[in-house]
């Protein structure tokens, strides 16, 4: 398989077409953003991490019968996964308040929710990614309604197997945004990452925070944090 | 029946007891306030208006079968009501897109839903009332599902009565507020005001704003819009 040309620069990814048309390669950036772009910074190792964390944690989905993009890693930087249109909602689901929610609702970080809750954000950056609501996305025909219930029975899903595997190592999963692409045929498949970039993770004793929090509220190092999460997940570090 | 104490001053109505704890006295201010109280005046009238309006919409809703707090019209600008405990949601049905949610999907006003939208949003003047979604109601133990089918179904109900009930005399109903409110033997009562200042409606061949938005966006006479309205559903004008 040979990297193609690039059709896409995300924040934090670019993607790359191949020879396959169903099949694109992805190249993890060191670019870490926050506040929808306001806060940048280029961090050495970040890119590296995700995918690692990354390619490690959609295995896992995959041994579990959760169908992602992931295809195989190809080198520190690099994955090939399968080729989508992204749906652009960003599915959140919170066991714990934290964060914007925390923020929306006026409560404290931290409070178990008697059951997840799974809430959908617009992926518009000129709007600022906004709540919205299930009729939202039927009348912006984002998604219909069979298609809202598989992304919602798969996110549930994927929470379930994630809160198990961190809580096995010292982990407690917090909440975490997914996004979900279509493939040529309309399969809905889990694509773009599941990172300490996308997901909040909390040492299950002391309540430390080992993800992107790190970088946004200036807590220390973000490497040593995703460093901790992928020697966890029982990854390799590439020192 | 006498006028007690004041209970409550809120932003266009202050609300006193009554010698009979299940009934309240409701007395409608000139304020006119917005964008969460950051605009504020004075208007000459609108009390009178919105106590009228009000009255008359609560009467044909009652003869529609819906309930609410409406006992009686006192005089000029006071109401009697049944006391009811507000659920801290503003309830709002959109038929057609404006305002707020205009700006946050990123798509132009006036254009009409296949289905009317329900939206919830949590009464807290601190918080912004923001936009929250069935799970944050239900963790926030707001309201139950139970009762958030019944908000739903009321609603709906509401929707369709008024809806046509402004057609008949010219006017779209494009989207408005409700608050709901429970007895102290558990009924759901709709509640608040139903007027100008929660509901947007829209000349039918005009498409000219005759209601708060005139306010919002200084686009002229609120209380000529106001009378306008009251006017073309039958009521009389305090000249």
């Amino acid at each position: 398989m040979q990297k193609g040309t690039l059709l896409y620069e995300g924040k934090a990814k670019k993607i790359y077409s191949t020879e396959d048309e169903k099949v694109v390669w992805i190249e993890y950036k060191d670019s870490a953003t926050a506040f929808n772009g306001v806060k940048k910074a280029e961090i050495a190792g970040k890119g590296v991490l995700n995918n690692e964390i990354t390619s490690l944690l959609f295995l896992k989905l995959d041994e579990a019968g959760i169908p992602s993009h992931f295809i195989k890693k190809l080198s520190d930087r690099e994955q090939l996964v399968q080729k989508v249109d992204i749906i652009p909602l960003e599915v959140v689901v919170r066991n714990f308040s934290a964060g914007s929610l925390a923020k929306r609702l006026g409560i404290e970080e931290g409070i178990q929710f008697k059951q997840p809750i799974i809430e959908f954000y617009y992926k518009d950056d000129s709007l600022g990614d906004p709540l919205i609501i299930d009729a939202h996305i039927r009348e912006l025909e984002i998604a219909s309604t069979d298609e809202l219930i598989k992304l919602k029975e798969h996110a549930v899903k994927v929470n379930a197997v994630l809160s198990s595997f961190f809580e096995g190592v010292g982990i407690r999963l917090i909440d975490f945004k997914l996004e979900f692409g279509k493939t040529a045929e309309g399969n809905i498949l889990l694509a773009d990452e599941v990172s300490p970039d996308t997901c909040r993770l909390w040492d299950l004793e002391t309540n430390e925070k080992l993800d992107k929090d790190v970088f946004r509220r200036d807590l220390g190092s973000l490497t040593e944090a995703y460093e901790n999460i992928l020697t966890r997940l029982g990854g390799r570090l590439h020192v």
